[in-house]
């Protein structure tokens, strides 16, 4: 069911590798609510994605973007203006990638490299698209800025390694340019912290399975999909949220508030017994 | 502009006195959207305040409900029942007071009768309406509750008093009763922490306006009015926020991510400028 | 090992039932550390536990109060202040009792009557201890107040119920008073919040023991003890910590700040074996 | 006055430049309860300091580190624990650096690479301390790391800049480390989020004096200054807090759980009084 909620909006969505992506989602989801996209992604996932199947259906144009690169954004943001025929409405920013987590290093024995490489990646590409968009005075007045997080910000998950720190980090750029982009030009910039996802990315986190489904019984109302996601991302984007800015917004069936549910503690009971000889 | 975001909901709004109020703006902005709404208000609000004009003007059906009686709670409910034809979908709870406050009695020096009273209109009235709903089975599965907040929940103000401590267990409420509503029956429940907002109860607070006046510089956005708050309640309702749940929502143009902003601190630093002699 | 951080210092200790009790183990660290300390707890408590053995042991003297009665706790003031020759340095909360959780009464129909019971002896106890110590101006400048508390304020476990809220409103009543206290005689109030521990209390929650392992197996440091939080109150109580108020302490081992630990996904996933046929 | 908290302990200290450094009072109190200190700060730090008058003072060695060197700091560790004849105890990260707040540059327009550089040396020195001292199995079971931080890693400080990105990486990097180090040495890591305090660092942010003012009126115990930083640290490098650990523990007099203090209010009041004609 669609409202009409962006009618006439357009922002840019980066992320989008294929139909599993949130990114894929929140474009076809903000398409229907009547928002014109471009859609953003780097190099190897257009090569690697099928993103060429969701630009055909919702009319979009895709433009390739290293979002480490200033002059990639730059040209970005250019080019997107020229299609909208103007400044954007929002912008989400759904990328992550730590070159730790891909090659099996364990957190305590980080490439320090890599590990710049990770924020450079997944958090200061935040930065730099709202640095550029800010340059060049790309987003309206009220516009809204979206981030994709994960409560290992906030608490530690084995296997998450410096993503952890990545997401804080992003989490942080959200409110420090929150504060700049919001007194000067009214635009919002928000993180949605979102359950475990079986995308591609989230997927290759080892032991992804378990983590999703004790995250599913910890939270009442269950992981919250990526379809979930889109909808909640088109709500963001609306006029109706125009004064909420610099959050951490939990997206996840309540997980974040759980402490120990009765399902995961039965769950975890089970794991006691002993089979009978 | 109205998107049809409720159509064909209904729900029940509590606490809407006069046109200052956020219940009185939540209630215009559901009807707007589609929804069909009773109001509910306590005896003295109903005649102090100018309801019958708001629900004349939206056509709902007045009920005067003491939110600390289970037994006013039953009726309202049964009654919103048979109006709506069935269940409901959403409910807004804008209740509080303090006979402490309105007293003038300290924080330090509290009347405990009061302070029980405090809690049992500002936050157990959230557990009675969801307790009885429950029981009668009221609200439909993924109906939404939303109470509102104030950040003086996480942090103290100086003339708050023992409203700080309602809202820090109306929150708690929200998230234990979330737990619950939402294993069973996928209710969500949130509570709202709205900026200062010049409603006739926020103004009673003493040094309210220049409460105000520093939140109002303190946050990017400003402070967020009673319209922007009605804004983000339909966005709570709808089905776009499914999957949000047990929490606190900063609604507040980006107060409560700041610590300092330059234009706060630039006001706070005329205080120190002597009059020349 | 003693160090004299506490010499001179002299305390009420709240709470001590028998030797599992964490209040018990914090009146023998702080008397090893050199403070004189006056015992206090509920009528019955005192009947069922086994005070009187750590009286001894400590030279304190134990004093009967109900500590929702403002009679019995300015009693118990005014007979410390005999005891100690004057002012007080600290005293410490270990006070919680639910008849909703006694009676199994489910968090969804509580009894409004015995919720209101609950906060009055968990959280507004707290209350008028310090409302009482204030206006007999009972506490030193710079003194120690330290309420235990439990994670449930913050997130939900199953089973807690109520207790979960009464730990809300403790937290928000150590900040509200640690503000008024604190800007008049410098006087500190925090709340530690504890592993979950097996003491005669704690036990009696259903599914402790489950909880327990998996708190244990999340928290890198394992759960704390209660010999642990002895050790930790009495920093509090010292001149070491004169700037640390109206903040909630995490004492767990890092429970806390954990989303999944590697222990704890490990024996989860033993869950899902099953037993060969 | 001391307690010989530190008796037999050993610990290096990084980060004193001067006698307002709170390293350098960490120091000296580490001292005088009987701990052996190996001090280091940068070579630049090292000239433009007086660290020679404290090390005489305590008896301790300085070692000239570049924090950001893993061969600096594993020789730093070598050589330590050549003076202290085996592993150490604890560890004090003060370090913090920014490029871009040196040369003014907003945050809005930050240089890339002083980014990558501010995060080196104030967040990513942490991880290779860590990184290097578990790699030669340098600190022992039950050990203590504290880094400072300041509330700027949670609420926006207009002209913190990219200092609070640091802070918020630095303080994951404590929670992701801690989990690590912990369950695998029980060594516990955490971080103290300070006053603002004039320390030669701390007073060259522009504005620091008028926030300053604002935090203290804000605080009920008013600020922390750097000798009652140096009792708190105490406390968490002693054996009496052994089971904190991941947590970012505010050490301000009570800043953070203050939203408005009376005396602020009434400061800020006067800003608005106009000089009579």
């Amino acid at each position: 069911m669609a409202y009409n909620l962006l009618k006439g909006k357009k922002g840019i969505i980066f992320g989008a590798l294929n139909n599993q992506s949130i990114a894929w989602k929140v474009a076809e989801r903000a398409h229907e609510e009547g928002a014109e996209i471009v859609l953003s992604n780097a190099p190897i996932a257009l090569r690697m994605g099928t993103i060429n199947e969701l630009a055909e259906k919702i009319n979009a144009e895709v433009i390739s973007v290293d979002a480490t690169s200033l002059e990639d954004l730059e040209n970005l943001i250019t080019k997107s203006m020229e299609i909208f025929g103007g400044k954007m409405d929002f912008i989400l920013h759904s990328i992550g990638m730590s070159p730790n987590v891909r090659k099996g290093i364990d957190y305590d024995a980080l490439n320090y490299d890599y590990y710049h490489k990770t924020l450079d990646v997944s958090a200061f590409s935040l930065h730099k698209v709202l640095s550029t968009a800010r340059k060049m005075d790309a987003i309206k007045e009220w516009g809204s800025v979206v981030a994709l997080s994960y409560v290992a910000a906030q608490r530690t998950f084995a296997g998450y390694n410096d993503m952890a720190d990545a997401k804080a980090i992003l989490e942080s750029i959200a409110r420090s340019f929150g504060y700049m982009y919001g007194r000067e030009k009214q635009i919002r910039i928000n993180t949605i912290s979102q359950s475990p996802t079986p995308t591609t990315a989230g997927s290759g986190v080892s032991g992804f399975d378990k983590l999703e489904d004790f995250s599913d019984r910890m939270s009442p109302l269950g992981n919250a999909t990526a379809d979930d996601c889109a909808g909640y991302c088109i709500t963001l984007f609306s006029d109706l949220t125009r004064k909420v800015t610099m959050q951490n917004l939990f997206h996840d069936g309540g997980f974040s508030s759980m402490g120990m549910s009765f399902r995961a503690i039965e769950q975890y009971e089970k794991s006691f017994k002993e089979c009978p000889e």
